[in-house]
């Protein structure tokens, strides 16, 4: 059967292209000097070029398209291999290169002008570039169709099989749920305090900590590395060769460890797909959903929990002994748990994280239906941070200026986030009536347990089964809010007291 | 005239993915996890052969072919746009797709092997995978086609213009004038004493006087950077992003320091070549030997001058009080410009670095005409040593296996590290007589004006002028090995109190 050989090697040519273009992109992200940005966006551009020209190729779509009549014939990965290629060489088919081109280069100016613009908070510069991504995203969605919505069309190339309409019908479930129940933990919020982790914590010390973590998680250090970059990032050139990010904030603790449990998450889901899956398209996430669910996973799940924290805090205490100085177990916990009203995502706590999600998938829906024009993002962003979190960003550096997805055309992805959410819990929970000593085992420090049930439920099948598959498969259920909901209300009833 | 914009299309992709595999090798140098080195050698394969593919294309050779017949109706900068670019894509049509990405996957294990079978010496485990390299560079050879003899095909890639016949001569001149020269100078070699560099020096603060002297080399940090490497190397990503590596010896504080200096030659040139020639073959050095001109030119001509120590000492006693107290400047100066003999080619002392090359020149004829097999080389080389340089290497560690260029098939590579030393003079010489008062400027610390210089007449032509018109245009003379030996010979006597 040497057409799936034929078949196997055009992956492999194309898979190396985008490794090439992986680490074109992380050098931009941690080491490369300021001036080699406009290079560096044309290089990116060119070879983003090749790769869609190779996917969306006659050779290609023939090749697949005599193996698809053969598809009952083939071993069931092989069958799932089609599948998935079929899908990426379709989407590529329907984008003119022309728009790929103008897509990479727009990204790449809205990118640097977003650096550039962001520290000091002017919208106005920004907002060409972003009306020009915007103009690209419509484009994009009507190029490759939808049932319903444009909408529809963004969504599926991050979360296979999830149509807008199902999507707002969870998210509606789970702020119905959701607000009530954070208004209650927010009238005594007085009753944690923070203020422990914003001393002044060493960044090398901060750094090794996280290393350590790292260690203990199962991050291989020989098939992959952590650097440090403004905003964190997972990366990989290939299986072999996975790479994070993190950055270090030496006057709060949290933005560097929890950044690297994060991506410490992404990091291991990369590291443990199938070797067999390597240079091909089977090679990735199921979904950036369930990719998002590994690394939240870790970051709360684990990282925010009591027997992880049974794990650190004498090692902590230890590394930080001004700092921690009389500071009991419960109050540090609490700390690293406090909720508070908070502008910015990245920092958010549980409960507020996924309001911040519905704040941009709001403003996504009403960009692409030509109901809000771009240059009335900052007070439609405002306006509904109020509505929603209670708080108003006092300039846009805090407001909507505050992600890179958006100059990156990544419209469609933020969702994806607060589905990450939920399918951590579902999955967590599978993993805790598995694996009834689970607490213990991480609170005696040992995570390998539970990385090793991740590896080989989720990170080995990598994207050889859909997301809702996925989880059926592992949990027996569908996607639902109400398991998140339960785990926040349990957690966050105890730690505030509420009965 | 739009096919010429066709062509520095063309062109732009060819270097966008050259600059991908810079990248790749760079990180591969720096970063990069052990565990990623299968994956990055068939990545670098595979876009090597995308630019072979497309250098040896039908269609550019056409194009090319078009634009050649109207080349006198062209600006003369363009004219040897034609030029440069005909050069390289007959080199590339006269190789066959097959041997290219052989040689890159060849190429790819034997590195590998060497960094593994090095460290211990064992040449055993290494030598399949040299045969193996020899044997391409043989059927290279012949693809490329030659006058007189096979090496002249591979001499012509790194050298444009020069035939092993002159360089032979070359060769026997300079040899002719040193070894007597040196062999006095070692008769006295006690007079001069290095243990002084032989003590710890911290290796942050070497790192940091590094750079400083980067900075005042004129090495433009916003478009460039320098990291750490087990091999020092120049690489580049276009002429906005250069990168130059070190390593550092904490136990000799000559290794970084040197290397750094070596390196930011290299780096000075490619960042200064004409910007208008960025994304073209127009953006190289005019040849490997004048490349190399640049970097011994700072490394020696300025980095082992007395100048530059009046202006350095008095910092560099500040930084390592210890070490360096009660060292007088003589002491110091002569330590540094130590003649020993010596095992290692990159550790080597102005009068004994060429002859290093001479053994590598005689060596790569042999295997090359089928008189040495690589079976024999060990002996060879530890023979030629000791007639050459009079030592015998007590291991392979520090005898044939030291380089990595056999290894990378850079055959017909290492000559041009002794036309560099040979070009580096005649061209200082010119400086200093057209910038009297340079010698001056140095010891005050005011190294720009001769980075000027050099950007004037060598940097910015870059690829426009080949090597021995360009020398020529800078000096007015043809390369010869008198002015060198001049310089040795004043030098030498000097610091050895010969007559």
């Amino acid at each position: 059967m040497d057409k799936l050989d034929t078949l196997r090697q055009h992956l492999a040519t194309i898979t190396d292209l985008e490794a090439a273009v992986a680490l074109l992109g992380w050098d931009q992200h941690t080491y490369m000097p300021r001036g080699g940005l406009e290079a560096r966006v044309r290089q990116i551009t060119t070879l983003q070029g090749l790769i869609h020209e190779r996917l969306a190729s006659a050779e290609l779509h023939e090749l697949l398209g005599d193996l698809e009549t053969r598809a009952h014939a083939l071993d069931p990965q092989d069958a799932r291999l089609l599948v998935v290629t079929r899908r990426d060489v379709d989407q590529a088919r329907r984008l003119p290169t022309e728009l790929v081109t103008r897509k990479s280069e727009a990204t790449g100016r809205a990118l640097d002008s977003w650096m550039v613009n962001r520290p000091r908070g002017d919208f106005a510069a920004w907002r060409p570039h972003l009306e020009e991504v915007f103009a690209i995203v419509k484009d994009e969605a009507e190029a490759l169709g939808y049932a319903e919505e444009p909408y529809d069309a963004l969504l599926d190339r991050y979360e296979p099989g999830m149509g807008t309409r199902q999507l707002r019908a969870v998210f509606n479930e789970l702020r119905e749920g959701l607000v009530p129940f954070r208004q209650q933990v927010l009238e005594v919020a007085h009753r944690v305090d923070d203020q422990v982790l914003c001393q002044h914590f060493d960044g090398q010390k901060q750094w090794e900590l996280g290393m350590r973590m790292l260690r203990e998680m199962g991050f291989d250090f020989a098939h992959g590395r952590q650097d440090r970059s403004p905003h964190p990032f997972t990366t990989s050139f290939g299986l072999p060769d996975v790479r994070i990010t993190t950055r270090i904030h030496e006057d709060d603790f949290r933005a560097g460890l929890f950044g690297t449990l994060h991506e410490g998450g992404h990091g291991l889901y990369e590291q443990n797909f199938h070797p067999a899956y390597d240079r091909s398209t089977l090679a990735q996430g199921s979904s950036l959903g369930i990719h998002e669910s590994q690394s939240r996973l870790w970051e709360n799940l684990v990282g925010r929990s009591r027997p992880f924290w049974d794990r650190w805090f004498g090692d902590v205490k230890e590394l930080f002994p001004d700092q921690l100085k009389g500071v009991a177990f419960q109050s540090f916990f609490a700390a690293i748990n406090r909720v508070r009203p908070s502008l910015i995502r990245v920092e958010a706590d549980e409960l507020s994280y996924n309001l911040h999600i519905f704040v941009r998938f709001e403003l996504e829906l009403r960009l692409l239906s030509g109901e809000l024009a771009v240059a009335d993002l900052p007070e439609a962003w405002d306006a509904l941070m109020e509505s929603t979190l209670g708080v108003r960003p006092p300039s846009p550096v805090d407001g909507c200026m505050q992600d890179m997805h958006w100059a990156d055309a990544s419209v469609g992805y933020f969702p994806t986030y607060a589905l990450g959410n939920l399918y951590g819990v579902q999955i967590f929970n599978r993993a805790k009536r598995e694996m009834p000593d689970l607490d213990e085992s991480i609170a005696s420090g040992r995570m390998l347990p539970l990385k090793h049930w991740l590896t080989e439920r989720i990170y080995r099948p990598a994207r050889s089964v859909d997301p809702g598959e996925l989880l059926r498969q592992v949990t027996g259920e569908a996607l639902s809010p109400q398991p998140w909901l339960a785990y926040v209300r349990e957690k966050y009833s105890e730690l505030y007291g509420l009965d």
